[in-house]
């Protein structure tokens, strides 16, 4: 008995991250992060999300479709540096058996829409794209263990200093979440960035561009210097 | 794009709910729950939870392999006594579009032995035989979220008074159990029970019968009255 299972996607997101690179690594951790989940049919109906209203945070299950499959049962999280292997069943990483994926978001807003029903998500950690493939409230008093211990990741990952946003005079939202998506530290942990070399990104239909300049107070020695946000003359999500 | 995924089963449930008849409706309503998950094959190896030791809760993405597809976009979730319908997005009902299930659980132990990896859990609502299609550590930074809002259920359901465990002279863990899962009242809750009908289940290698009998002290106006536990000879899940 193998139990293989088809599954077919009930919706897919519209991000502000454009791209693999920069998105973070779990949810919540970039709050002003938004985008939407267009339901998909059979599911694209009212009668879907009829009672939905009220609930503050979806479940979202998906596919990290733009991860590859694991080569082993080891994993190198992004957490750890990249440097040291973990079970993947102790780990998050989006290199999964299964490649799926499991991330908690804020329900914004339920749209239903003559072509359908739309979800607006907001402090997610998906990308462009990605297919979903089940949506669940989430159970407060079922899914928030307030003793629960993770001694690998114990607390969110330590914030690196952000300059340079400022001088950009961009929209207050669009300023938050870059600051927050940065704050990440979106560069591969294991490699030490250049002073000199451009890093950039995909970002609510803009290129985001900085550098890592060196920095005493930081807890990584470094902090992140912004150099540019170009935005395009569309914007690359639709979150009217 | 479609987006279909195949997905294979890295493991499968030993269970002391050995039928779906009687299985909490959430995780952690019977914390005396307990069970295993045996890994499969490629992923039965001590690799795979290299790092687990430690952390307190799992995330088990599982199929409900039991219950049948939706046949419509609008579910009846027992919790609402199964006359009220709810979009299916809104709901943790088991019939769901791609009859995927989620389910966090408190990690025991780790077991490596010449077979494989088995992970001992309890305070689960896993019904014996469900296959898993992943396994994921709870993260407490990103999963628990204290100020997370659900109107349709708020709260554990309320408990039933359950009556007449104490006479069984059973061992303490066990009767600690069958009080925890009979408090849930696990009858459909659209069926006003007759005092003269006994009820029965399945649970921990023996069968578990009870009554339903009038209770002005109750929430639903009843109370449980157990009517007996005849244990099988050999345990029905091997939890040494």
């Amino acid at each position: 008995m193998r139990d293989s299972l088809n599954i077919e996607p009930v919706g897919r997101v519209s991000s502000c991250f454009e791209e693999k690179f920069g998105v973070p690594r779990q949810p919540r951790l970039a709050p002003s992060s938004f985008g939407t989940i267009q339901l998909l049919a059979p599911w694209n109906t009212p009668d879907a999300v009829d009672g939905l209203e009220g609930v503050s945070h979806l479940w979202v299950q998906f596919a990290f479709h733009l991860s590859p499959s694991p080569k082993s049962a080891k994993v190198r999280p992004p957490r750890l540096g990249g440097n040291r292997k973990l079970g993947v069943f102790a780990s998050r990483s989006p290199v999964r058996p299964n490649g799926l994926g499991l991330s908690v978001v804020r329900l914004e807003a339920v749209e239903r829409n003559p072509k359908g029903v739309r979800l607006h998500i907001s402090g997610h950690d998906l990308v462009d794209g990605t297919p979903v493939y089940d949506i669940k409230p989430y159970l407060p008093y079922a899914d928030a263990i307030a003793e629960a211990v993770n001694p690998i990741a114990p607390t969110a990952p330590e914030l690196i200093p952000v300059l340079g946003i400022d001088v950009l005079s961009l929209p207050r939202h669009l300023a938050q979440l870059i600051h927050e998506v940065l704050s990440q530290d979106p560069r591969p942990a294991y490699q030490l960035p250049d002073p000199a070399r451009v890093y950039g990104m995909r970002l609510a239909g803009g290129n985001l561009q900085w550098r890592y300049l060196p920095c005493d107070q930081s807890p990584v020695g470094l902090r992140i210097e912004v150099a540019g946000y170009s935005q395009d003359d569309k914007p690359g999500v639709d979150n009217a």
